[in-house]
């Protein structure tokens, strides 16, 4: 634990798996392509659950469990959305297993072939629809707001912890609404409060914005998203909120009764965000020491290490502390006491350092004395003394600090890496050094095609406030259609 | 909804249905086997999670979350293991579908055929096991405290809502120590966390005791368990806490060295509850007109109905009503207005009753004169008239009274149906007619298998604070070695 992890600038792939191993946040599970994550970094998701679940909670939405399980028939009721999701699934297709007949462990039953093939779930839309034909009749049934939090399957020959794997966790919306009008704005609601949570939460400035044709979500109408920029200048999709219309109602034959008496179909919406965002939250805020955890999602904010000097010392440090750990609990910070003993304050720094803790108190017979408490800052790595009578109102103040200063490190990043181009030359050279470019584009997949192609960049949105007057085509130079943000991309 | 149930007396099981039914708990998912947790039973059991979620992390525990796939070779390392859990289990055994030659929906790839196939976990002790391999070096290493929310599957042919279902909900703990004691107290810590949560949330009175050889956990030394006693008198198994001695270090080969520079395999216990004590809660406390909820797990803890008799009325009603609902919501009750419009009282009241809200208020034009609100107790049936200041205070009160009084008439019904008997004749004609025997046995397992396969009653716990003097076994006659309760479980 107490050694380093390869420098960001040497292997930016290297320095990310290395601060999410010996900051213990995952692992490597067993069956190729799944992840295990620790309690360190299921500590960060809970907090990060927490903050979406009360806000779709505020907003109305209850949460339900749908079944992991789907039948194969079901991936290919709605056409789009077959040919997004139908390729790499797993598929149950045996339910008992038996003693070998060697007596060497066991086999599957071949009398167990089940008659027909069962999907692990990629996402939930079509046996939650199929739900929603049973339970929807009358306007009166509507809105359905759902949201479950689940585990989904999407096969994967290369893993990345938290970016990629064959299992992860997340949130699924699905709600059902009598009209267009309601079910755009829940869309737009649900993008709001991503946007919200990872701003003011995560501290991950995002983009807003609609993905192209080419991006959209199998089986969508619009797909909208968040987009982040991580500390290697390139792209990640944080959070994506669908807006179906009746595709969905069609394929599954939903309809409602009006208060007209006239029978139509339902309007979808689904949103979804998932454990990505622990790898988004490390890749941005994180540096050569380690993780760097914005204090509203760390499930340590301040951790106090005794100098621990002889047998004696740590009761007298721990008598000390007492009253300031007493309003720490009281004003409701996650603290830390780490008392373990043959383990050195050094090691301790390095390894609470690593797992990105905010504040670190230290304190010896020199701050026993003084009747202070030496505190160091991991977002700055300022160090400054605190009288122990005001310390835990003024450290409560300074992790707001940090939190605010965190997301202002990360925006100004973000900002000294956009770049406004209106020629394909500069943008493929501007591509190749990295960051967000800010372009016209004419709407033509054909365009957006050529420059993946070309430069293996994709439009990651297209902004809601886009500006096209007077703009041409980075590509085409034809009159643009949209404003467009073009990166790289995980 | 507004239908009724079928009487309890008339048809246990019908009824029990009919009540998941129309209160919306649940419903069958499109495979066999799944089920669906609707809102109304998701917010049920988020309450009881929340309740357990607390105490596990206030006695140490961290959340964690491992792979719902394991190799098939995993599932036969622990020989006993192997034999409890082989038989009926989910198969992976392909990654990719393709759209069929036809055209018409999507074949399973025999191309993608896997080289080892994958099992869904029916629980995780062979994968957690793999991984504290890895994770467990030293004695400073221990102990370790996990927990993880999760879903498991067990195939299942016959299902019943909440009781059996291939997939399930569930929290399982999984705990390394370093000695044998340390274990043995962790898995009695979890027993009486259970026990607490049962009776003091859900209201449920348990009997703790351990299980005999033929009722333990495939893999475990000792079994400890809840046992409830359901309306109809038949046995529900609501919890189990197993020491696990060295089973899985050993299959698993989890050595850890001590502080004497020594080696040794490292102890361990697992415990769970699931989605089970959902149709538990139903079993125990539903009557005649559906649900009854104890305040504490109750997703709406007080409805209140407005008696509207023209346009105006509902407006007038809720300027009444808001300074009670203010205070309602400063005091943290949780509350419902069921303001529906076209909707006539008498129809919301069996509908809230159906879903087993504790309080009811009705509020109308005499009420409002009067300045009072009419309510109705859930559980008792009592009807009785509050003064509006004080209201929300004297129902804060009443929830509490509730509580207590639900779990009172459920320690009443399991007392008057819990029998100490001492001939195996009386034994016969008491197990007919339902109820808990408490009785002696033999501790010969033979015994235990012909009174099962006379009576179908098995031995639901050796109680912890067994009275064995004198006693003879029920079955052989000979001293007793152990005091037990007898009984048909679900």
């Amino acid at each position: 634990m107490a050694k380093g992890v390869t420098p960001k600038s040497e292997d930016y792939a290297r320095w990310y798996t290395d601060v999410i191993t010996k900051a213990e946040m995952a692992d490597y599970g067993p069956v190729k392509g799944t992840m295990v994550i620790r309690p360190y970094g299921y500590g960060v998701w809970e907090s990060i659950k927490e903050a979406f679940d009360k806000r779709f909670k505020e907003t109305g939405h209850v949460n339900a469990y749908f079944p992991l399980f789907i039948p194969k028939s079901f991936l290919s009721r709605e056409a789009d959305h077959i040919e997004g999701f139908a390729k790499e699934c797993a598929v149950v297709t045996h339910s008992r297993l038996k003693s070998a007949p060697d007596g060497n462990g066991v086999v599957v039953d071949p009398d167990s072939k089940l008659e027909e093939e069962i999907i692990v779930r990629p996402t939930s839309e079509t046996v939650i629809w199929s739900m929603y034909k049973k339970w929807i009749n009358s306007y009166r049934d509507l809105p359905i707001l759902i949201n479950q939090w689940a585990n989904v399957v999407r096969w994967e020959m290369r893993t990345r912890l938290f970016l990629r794997t064959s299992e992860f966790l997340w949130q699924e919306g699905h709600t059902a609404h009598a009209t267009e009008q309601e079910a755009r704005e829940e869309s737009i609601q649900m993008l709001d409060i991503y946007q919200e949570v990872l701003e003011q939460i995560l501290a991950i400035p995002v983009l807003t914005g609609l993905k192209s044709e080419a991006e959209r979500f199998a089986g969508a109408v619009d797909t909208y998203c968040i987009e982040a920029m991580m500390g290697d200048k390139r792209a990640l999709q944080a959070g994506t909120s669908h807006y179906l219309g009746q595709n969905f109602a069609k394929a599954f034959d939903v309809k409602f009764q009006t208060e007209n008496n006239t029978e139509e179909l339902v309007y979808a919406t689904s949103w979804g965000v998932s454990t990505r965002l622990v790898g988004a939250l490390i890749m941005v805020h994180g540096d050569d020491k380690g993780l760097r955890l914005p204090p509203k999602v760390a499930p340590v904010q301040i951790v106090i290490i005794p100098i621990i000097k002889n047998d004696n010392s740590l009761d007298a440090i721990e008598k000390f502390l007492e009253p300031f750990l007493t309003e720490l609990g009281e004003i409701g910070i996650r603290f830390k006491l780490d008392d373990r003993q043959k383990i050195s304050p050094g090691f301790k720094f390095n390894e609470w350092e690593m797992k990105g803790v905010p504040i670190r108190v230290e304190v010896g017979p020199r701050d026993m004395e003084g009747g202070t408490l030496f505190c160091a800052r991991r977002d700055t790595g300022e160090k400054k003394s605190y009288e122990i009578e005001s310390a835990a109102t003024e450290l409560g103040q300074l992790l707001d600090e940090i939190q605010t200063n965190m997301f202002e490190q990360a925006l100004k990043f973000r900002s000294e890496n956009t770049f406004t181009v209106d020629n394909y030359d500069e943008f493929k050279k501007q591509i190749n050094s990295g960051g967000f470019i800010r372009c016209g584009w004419d709407g033509n997949p054909d365009s957006e095609a050529a420059i993946k192609k070309e430069t293996k960049a994709t439009i990651r949105c297209i902004l809601l406030n886009e500006k096209t007057k007077d703009k041409k085509c980075i590509y085409s130079e034809n009159p643009a259609k949209h404003e467009v943000i073009f990166a790289r991309a995980y």
